[in-house]
Parts: structure tokens; sequence; C-alpha cells
């Protein structure tokens, strides 16, 4: 099954309680992709510059990852420094510098138009929209947005999310989209934007998905260690729709089964800077830990 | 089963955005003996003044609540004056008047003595002791508390932890008892003063459930519709140690599953002012609910 995904690839410099990075692989694109990689093909539309550094080519594509649709464009590559508090669960930017970013428009190549899951990072609504209108059928589109977009580009927002399938968002933004504080009310307000489902991410409360008559809760990993929690979010959706796209049929139990995968990979995620940990992963660790998500959360 | 609760009973006067009541039946006491009276016999150590409207005791009696030990002292009603903003996570307190509670000293009538469950609500750690020492034999011993003793009486405090089986703790207060801001980190700390598990309470993000050898998280029920938080962490207490009292073993299972039903009498507390919806409850509503908390959490 093949998944592509539009967003950012980038050189992260991230501080926290924990340590600090500079100029680290990050992006949506690759936290997903990576995330995405223990369950499918994966294919990349991004842009870096010719500062990129090669090393980082060789790990996507060593994890199989398809990077025909990664251009690369004179100038350098998106540049992102932020930094965390001890209260991990908000990032405060410090630094965006666009760079090539600025001027990305996807462009498929042939062989990604036919790919069957889609997940539209956290880029330009109008962007998003653009990708959509290059893939010819897909079986299910996973879009992701932020306050930026929510504040500046409304209605494109919402004709972007009049069609995909689910609305992956965090709570914040969800309360800010629908105006609505209550966030049980904010998830169905979003429905009623278009989509089947929406997933509400909460940070280490753990992640909500709520359809027309389906509700379901899921509490985080308990993690005693969270050394840097960006990327959490995209290491979610690649999990999330790296486990959908094995499975014939798309009803509550596999999206189910799939939202505890996705919170699985953001947990292990947020165990390291960048993408180190998701790099070192075995798949044998991501079965225990689904293992361990059903053993902390049963009752009889 | 019998059930003790050593607590507060208090005219509440509460505002939130919702709106606001004036000299409600309130008390860690109240909320705790309601909800566990759907399960079990409930016995009452506190204190009322002259001034407690008998209607309050008849509406106890009615739920088959003993109220023995329940003195009725010269002097006014214990008071309490708090309001709540859209965050209902946390109350403010706008004046406290001890009146009648600042004497009190738990005296517990003969036939409390062989209480085999016991709450010790938030109260003075010193006369949490004193009651533990005029029971005899207890099967298990449930403790709550709240910052005014963690900081002011601490090593009363930390004696009262040692000899209880079950401590229930809010996540500000299990992070200020330990000085440990990572929320499980502080649960096993807290295991290490005495407890066989802590019971953390989150408030709109659930509760975790901690031993040495397990782990359990149970997330919130998705309420629309919040009134007013008081006594939430009561009636979860009431009916956590309710439905353990029903059972003959205490095993991790059983523990769960308790968990479970304390928080439907929360959720269900929650719902309008005072005590008013747990009065009027069916032990139709509780199954229900507890069907729901299973329908929202599964997954295969």
């Amino acid at each position: 099954m093949s998944i592509l995904v539009v967003g950012s690839v980038a050189l992260d410099s991230v501080s926290t309680p924990f340590g600090e990075r500079e100029e680290a692989l990050g992006g949506s694109a690759v936290f997903f992709s990576l995330a995405a990689s223990f369950f499918s093909e994966v294919r990349v539309s991004a842009v870096v510059g010719e500062d990129f550094p090669n090393e980082h080519l060789r790990l996507l594509a060593s994890r199989g990852i398809d990077l025909e649709g990664l251009q690369r464009r004179a100038g350098r590559t998106f540049r992102w420094r932020g930094c965390y508090d001890y209260d991990l669960n908000e990032a405060r930017t410090l630094e965006t510098q666009l760079n090539v970013f600025e001027d990305f428009r996807p462009e498929l190549p042939e062989k990604y138009r036919d790919s069957e899951f889609v997940f539209l990072a956290n880029i330009d609504p109008e962007l998003q929209l653009s990708v959509l209108e290059q893939v010819r059928s897909p079986r299910l589109v996973l879009c992701d947005t932020m306050n930026y977009w929510i504040e500046n580009k409304r209605d494109q927002l919402l004709k972007t999310i009049s069609r995909v399938d689910i609305m992956l968002i965090n709570d914040a933004e969800a309360r800010q989209l629908t105006g609505e504080p209550n966030l049980i009310r904010a998830g169905r307000s979003i429905l009623h934007m278009g989509p089947q489902r929406v997933v509400i991410k909460k940070g280490e409360h753990g992640v909500l998905m709520i359809g027309p008559d389906s509700f379901f809760s899921l509490t985080a990993y308990p993690l005693e260690n969270v050394f840097d929690p960006t990327g959490a979010g995209d290491s979610f959706g690649g999990g999330f729709l790296g486990s959908l796209s094995r499975f014939s049929r798309l009803d509550e139990d596999i999206l189910r089964r799939s939202i505890v995968y996705g919170s699985v990979m953001a947990s292990f995620n947020v165990e390291s800077f960048s993408c180190d940990r998701l790099c070192e992963l075995a798949w044998e660790d991501v079965e225990e830990r689904f293992r361990e998500f059903m053993a902390m959360t049963r009752f009889a």
C-alpha cells in the first residue's frame, strides 16, 4: 500500500530542559515518513536547499522512503529554532527561516499520483489542496494544520478540510478553529466541516477520535523521560496512517488500533532529540509497546 | 461491607461560568458517602453546627447513610466559598469559615470501629491518624490530602501516608508532595512512602493508578457540559472504595474496575451543582456509564 506525504523537510535547532541540538534532521514530512516506514511504502513530496546534508537523504532512503518527489532547489533548507520549558506540551518558536520552502510548489511525480493514502502535513492549505488535485483517487486523506493557517487562511483551510477524510489537530487548535472551549463540542463541530473523523492530539494527555456516532479516548504512554516533543504529532500521523494502510477495510476497530500505533510511534519519538529514536527502532519494539498500551488501559 | 468516611460536611457557595449556588450541601464526607452509598453501607464521622438544615440530614439518611458519628455542635457549620473560571480544573477559594470544624475531634461510635473500608478524606493528618487508631483492623484504608497539609503538616502527613493502603491525590499535589515534576516518577516516589497503590486524579484528563509492578491509565468521561467540579475527587473516592468493598479479594483487576466506578461517579457529580446529580441517579445510570467507559476505551 502506498502512502504519500506532503510537508516540510527541515533543519531543527531545539533546546529543552534536557539538552539542545543544532540543525538536526526534522520537519513534518521526515517525522511522518520515518514513523510510517515501519508499516508501508512512503513517498515524500517536499523541498530542500543545496545545503541539505546527503547523509540525511541516505538515512531516509535506508528506511525505504521514496524521495523522487523531494525537490532540491538553489538556496538554503527550511530552518526552525524552538525551545521547550518544563511544560513540554508547548513549543516556543524562536526563529523560522522558510528559505526554499517559501516558494515550494508540490509537483507530484507521475507514479505518486496513484497513492492510496495521503497525509497533508501542516503546510499552506492552498498547497494541501493542490496536492489533492494531483492525486487520482486516494482511499483516505489525513490532514493536519496549525494556528497560523487558522488565523490567516481560514477560508482556504475550510475548503481543504471539507475534502479530507480525517482531520488531525491538537486541542488548542481545535478550540481555535471552532471557537468552542469544550473539546468534545469542538470535535463535533469539526465533523460538520466535512471529515468522517476528527483526531484531537492532547500531548501528554493522549488522544481523542470522534466520529458521527463514535468516540474513542486513548491515554498517552507514561514516559518518565521526555527529551524532545518535536515531531510527536507527525510521528503519530505516520504510525496512524501507516497502520491504516495495512488493512483492506477501514472500520472503527481498525481506526482505533491505528490510533494506538500512532501513539506508540509518538511515544518513541519524544524519547530522544530529532528522529534518533525512530531511526534505531525495531519492529519488535513497536509491537511490544502496543502490548503495553493494551496492558495499561484494559479493564473488565 | 461497611465503609467509614471521616471528612467535612459543609455549606458550599460556588460560582462557575454556568451559574452559582449559595450554601448548598457539600463537604468531602458528603460527596464521598453519597457516591459510596450506591455500593455499600456508609458510616460518617464529621461535625455540623446548630444551623445545619435538617433536610440535608434527611437526604443523607434516605440514601441509607449512617449518621451516628455525625456530631452536632454549638456554633455554625463549616462554610466554603469558591469559584471556577472556564478552566474548570482548578477552584479558587474565596473564603473558608472553619466554624465548628475547627475543634473537630473524630470520636467513632463503638459500632464504627469494626469498619472494613476507611476513607480518610482531606482533613488534618493528625485527625486522620486518630481515626486509624480507633478502627480495629480495616481491610483497606484510602487517604486523600491537599496542598495545605503538604506545606504545613508534612511530617504528620508522611506518618499517615505510611499507614494507608492507597493514596488518592491530584496531579499538582503529587508533584508538590514529591518535588518531582514528572507525574509517573512522582507516583513511584509516593509508593516509597508506604502505600500499595497511588491513584493520581488528573481532572478532565482522567486518572492514573500506579503500583509497584502495575500501571493503569483511565481517560475521563467526555462531558460536553461540566457545571460544577466541586466534589469530583470525593465522588471518585466514593465510587472507587464503594466498588472495592463489594469484592472479597482485592487484585489489580478489581482495583481497575473500581477506578472506573470512581470515574463514573465523579463524571455524574460534575454535571450539576452540589450533589444534585448524585441524588437523582439510579443504579442503571451507573451501570450504563460504566459500559460507556468500556465502549470508548476498548481496542483490539
